[in-house]
């Protein structure tokens, strides 16, 4: 149970948890806090929060659990303006999709790892952002990544599990440079890939025409590209070194498909498709 | 009104097109014909077809209409095995992804384009194939484009238009080789990207922890990855300038993102995440 939950950025994620909690009854008061007002105001009427405060150090005053869901960009000043301000036995937690630099952030502002933060990313979302499109029941089944630091503490990092779990959602734990590289892989590059694709159908001469054209699949595939700029040009920046990584690697292979398509090997594209088919098949059987 | 419809290939798009023209009374009879017989007993199982031939001469005797639904890999075969047992009057479409090698399989087959030829294309489908997944009403609203070439009869292109206006979708006429420009961009590309990122994910050390942390986002992004390989690897070769074509710009912009995000270019990849969003959900909003 959590008495006063501090959520800094009512957003998707934000506002989504503290739906969640609510209705589970497993919050006291939800105090929304931002330095702007306009989100905090909608997330009021819509009932996602109680109150709200733009002041950081007033909203986290007697909070118990402190959810950071801000942009990864603004973690650091965020970090900064809870140093001192926070009740005894507050635990701060985050919703960031790169991990090692929310430990750097913390770094930077409390000048180590404090023990009571627990670093988390939920692996859900979609394409679209702010408390409007937060709704219940977006973590059920979905996975939470906890990636707690040597310092974090263990009455902590429970609490933080039990607030996720309170949501539906599955935790799992790993280090945040493993996170980090998997995540890379799985949702940073895939963002990319995204982004530049639209972008180069965008600076085509038939621009108009190809997205008249674009079918079910083209808006599947891209779907991701209608994220948040800012958030996804945080998390590039934030994970900059596994990210490069990814993309080498996909680059590479890519240039080796276009290759192999130029001299007309049929047998090294059909082995490809084939390949990724089963994979995708496979891992995807389950939903 | 076709009196009797000869399907070359029951599958996907085909036993999609045959329920429809049943259900709204547009054929008399539909006759299913391929060289093997497994998706033919179960085209006629699923009353898709009335009947059918695995003798491509014995299926299209008296039809007016045929379509020819086989992956494009195998067209110059299928138009050789036409030759000369078609009736008078009769007309052939296919539904071939890329329209220039359809073109060149005629001339191959026939000696030159013959005036009973449309070449179209239905700008739909899923990532399944083979007749089980075919349903009715797939093509409503969605588009279907016409690449007649100059040989091609106008009452032929008027009767195939016909046939697809009765399945509700919208038709559309260019040339094979515009076709071949704009699908290379806006499906034939994606289909390249989404391959190559599982494959790439698929040979990586974490191979199945990456799949496992794979959210919804990256479901849809490789949901075409699922796609049959014969016919994409056919599409790939059939579509093979253009293509490439496309894939080199495609990989020129993905190297400058990369640099970009190495050398630390905010401002770079803001305005490229800035621009793709702005776009997608231009052309999106509707749908």
């Amino acid at each position: 149970m959590i008495n006063r939950l501090c959520i800094i950025g009512v957003g998707l994620i934000g506002g989504s948890l503290a739906r969640d909690l609510r209705r589970e009854g497993l919050v006291g008061e939800v105090v929304g806090a931002s330095r702007t007002t306009s989100n905090l105001k909608r997330a009021l009427e819509l009932g996602v929060i109680d109150r709200y405060d733009t002041n950081i150090a007033a909203a986290v005053k007697e909070a118990d659990m402190v959810v950071v869901a801000v942009p990864l960009g603004a973690m650091t000043d965020i970090f900064r303006a809870l140093r001192g301000k926070l009740d005894d036995g507050a635990v701060v937690t985050d919703v960031g999709s790169a991990k090692g630099s929310v430990l750097e952030a913390a770094t930077d502002a409390f000048g180590e790892v404090p023990g009571f933060l627990v670093p988390a990313h939920p692996i859900a979302g979609t394409e679209h952002s702010g408390v409007d499109a937060s709704m219940e029941g977006m973590f059920k089944d979905r996975m939470v990544i906890l990636t707690p630091a040597p310092e974090t503490r263990a009455d902590a990092a429970q609490k933080v599990k039990s607030m996720w779990q309170g949501t539906g959602a599955k935790i799992i734990e790993m280090s945040a440079s493993h996170h980090d590289e998997v995540l890379a892989a799985t949702s940073h590059l895939p963002h990319m890939l995204a982004y530049t694709l639209v972008d180069v159908l965008g600076r085509m001469e038939e621009r108009v025409e190809i997205f008249r054209f674009a079918a079910g699949g083209f808006r599947d595939f891209t779907r991701i590209a209608s994220s948040d700029p800012q958030m996804w040009h945080d998390i590039c920046f934030a994970n900059r070194d596994a990210l490069v990584h990814a993309l080498e690697h996909f680059s590479d292979d890519l240039n080796q498909a276009i290759d192999a398509i130029r001299r007309g090997d049929s047998e090294a594209i059909k082995a490809l498709f084939t390949r990724a088919k089963a994979l995708r098949d496979e891992y995807t059987k389950n939903g």
